[in-house]
């Protein structure tokens, strides 16, 4: 695979701020949230970018709307095709009746049923594949060519990646705003198109503060490609909770930025993120999906750091079915990390 | 009892904007919240004022800030006293610890142990009483008196209602700026410091939108209090989960306003706050406890018809025990009034 592109067609922090003209009405400007609970917890001050407040319940709307809006009317009338483990599909198909065109999305047949109903929900047409046997990308390149239609990826896109880095913008201002000094921001990294476009964004609207990634232990793909300096793939069959986080193998555009931009990536363990969905309702009031908790489980497990320190973390969805929630809710904090709650 | 006061002795819209002030950069400017998940499921438009977001989870800060600030320095010296099923004590607590004060709060035995375990964690002394064989006001004035300490009533006082009121004043501004016209709003009411505060500012802020008050079925003091043109009491030895809910009867300064400025009050069953429960975390991604519950409650179950209408509701706390949210989570929707999900 190749490990660099031409600069030219990597997206900028200026692509960034025009997503987040076009997004200005559509996508909400998700609050960063604090809690007097969780910084005593963890030793320091956490600050929530709550993206599970965006519409749709991710930050996925920003990148899917922004791609759409960028489509001439020719292709938009033919419709599109979209695959996910369930967030991007509920924001294309949301961004796509904003819009007024047609969306099918192809989905895990094990996505949870909260992202599958809700993306029905939109009036998108759902088709289902196989996670473990089938390629994704496959399956639905296949079928945009079947219905002529357009394939708006989850994350190897310019325009997908400036929109999801409208997340780091609002954070960069927001933490201003508050006079709160910045020491790291910390994002969940699964294709690695959020954390490319925040780090695009922190560059310029908060210079030298390090963006950290967060992936589960057993799809750490983006912190080996980072080490070998060319992007690996994960393993077939490794399973983890944070489905929103499970890709075969780094973007090439992603990986071309976050390679260049990112100060490091840390692991987190299953546990970690159902401890931190545990913190996260008794501390913060949130919902959070496992993988939208990745960050703030590095936090709060201390694979990450914030003792003394100021630190944003990305909450970035949380699309969880209430049923697991219970489980997890329910569940004892018995083996999470260094900090207990 | 008296039914009603000189007016003299009621806060006005203009101790709302003063406490407004006060409270910039102490109380967090909550999120006006919307999900069209939810406006799906009720057939409206549903703005949520969620101050489950606020610092110590309810909205109980606003006051006891506002009133702890108004309070002479040798008031202060002596230190303070309050009683509280949980949110209010640990809004004083934390308001107290900010201002410097001492803080001991009258909590009753069975109050959850999240909002005890808070209370302490602000650096309160806590003195458990009998909810069910003791007369908390009682309880609280003996302790003052012994102390030499002030008394902060949890919503009898101005400046607590003018304090609560900014819920009100923010919700008014946020609605107005997203453009939404508002044909109602709907509150939580316990003791009533919060709807009657809200009610004085939306007043001024939302004129001619009607304030509609929402009280647990076995909890209804201010229901029929209305009713009758006086204050009411419920009887001894009723039950609810809606435990931030639960007075004996309305306050005279508190039930003064709301007289003259609710449009109505509408009551839930313990079944509708656990219904509006599990919505919450699986729309708005917010964990709200039963009483905090209660307006979204009226709203789902049909209690208050939102159909075609556009609607904020005040999320007023969210300190629920995360075992107990799990219960929640995991029993079943069976039994939830006419509006299903």
């Amino acid at each position: 695979m190749p490990s660099s592109l031409p600069s030219e067609s990597l997206p900028t922090a200026a692509d960034v701020a025009d997503a987040a003209g076009r997004l200005t009405g559509v996508a909400v400007r998700t609050p960063l949230l604090e809690s007097d609970s969780l910084n005593r917890l963890v030793g320091g001050r956490v600050l929530v970018k709550a993206e599970v407040l965006q519409r749709t319940g991710s930050f996925k709307i920003r990148g899917a709307y922004n791609h759409i809006c960028r489509l001439d009317a020719a292709t938009r009338g033919r419709g599109i095709v979209s695959h996910s483990s369930g967030n991007h599909a509920q924001g294309v198909a949301a961004a796509a009746a904003m819009i007024g065109v047609n969306a099918t999305i192809v989905m895990p047949a094990d996505a949870p049923t909260i992202k599958v109903d809700s993306t029905r929900a939109y009036g998108a047409e759902i088709v289902f594949y196989d996670r473990y046997r089938e390629v994704r990308d496959e399956v639905a390149r296949r079928l945009a060519e079947t219905l002529g239609a357009h394939l708006v990826p989850p994350y190897e896109d310019p325009w997908i990646i400036a929109g999801q880095g409208t997340v780091g913008l609002e954070l960069a201002e927001q933490a201003a705003a508050a006079g709160a000094r910045l020491d790291a921001v910390v994002v969940p990294c699964g294709g690695g198109g959020l954390i490319a476009g925040c780090a695009l964004a922190l560059a310029t609207h908060a210079p030298g503060v390090p963006v950290h990634g967060v992936e589960p232990d057993a799809f750490d793909d983006t912190r080996r490609s980072l080490a070998a300096g060319e992007r690996q793939s994960n393993p077939a069959g490794a399973r983890s909770i944070c489905d929103a986080l499970l890709v075969p193998t780094p973007g090439a555009l992603t990986f071309a930025i976050n390679r260049r931009l990112l100060a490091g990536i840390v692991t987190i363990r299953d546990d970690d993120a159902r401890h931190a969905m545990r913190a996260a309702a008794r501390t913060l009031k949130l919902v959070i999906e496992p993988g939208g908790a990745a960050a703030l489980a590095a936090v709060l497990a201390g694979r990450f750091d914030v003792r003394g320190k100021t630190v944003a973390v990305v909450a970035s969805g949380g699309n969880v079915d209430p049923t697991y929630l219970a489980q997890v809710l329910a569940a004892p904090d018995a083996s999470s990390g260094t900090n207990r709650s």
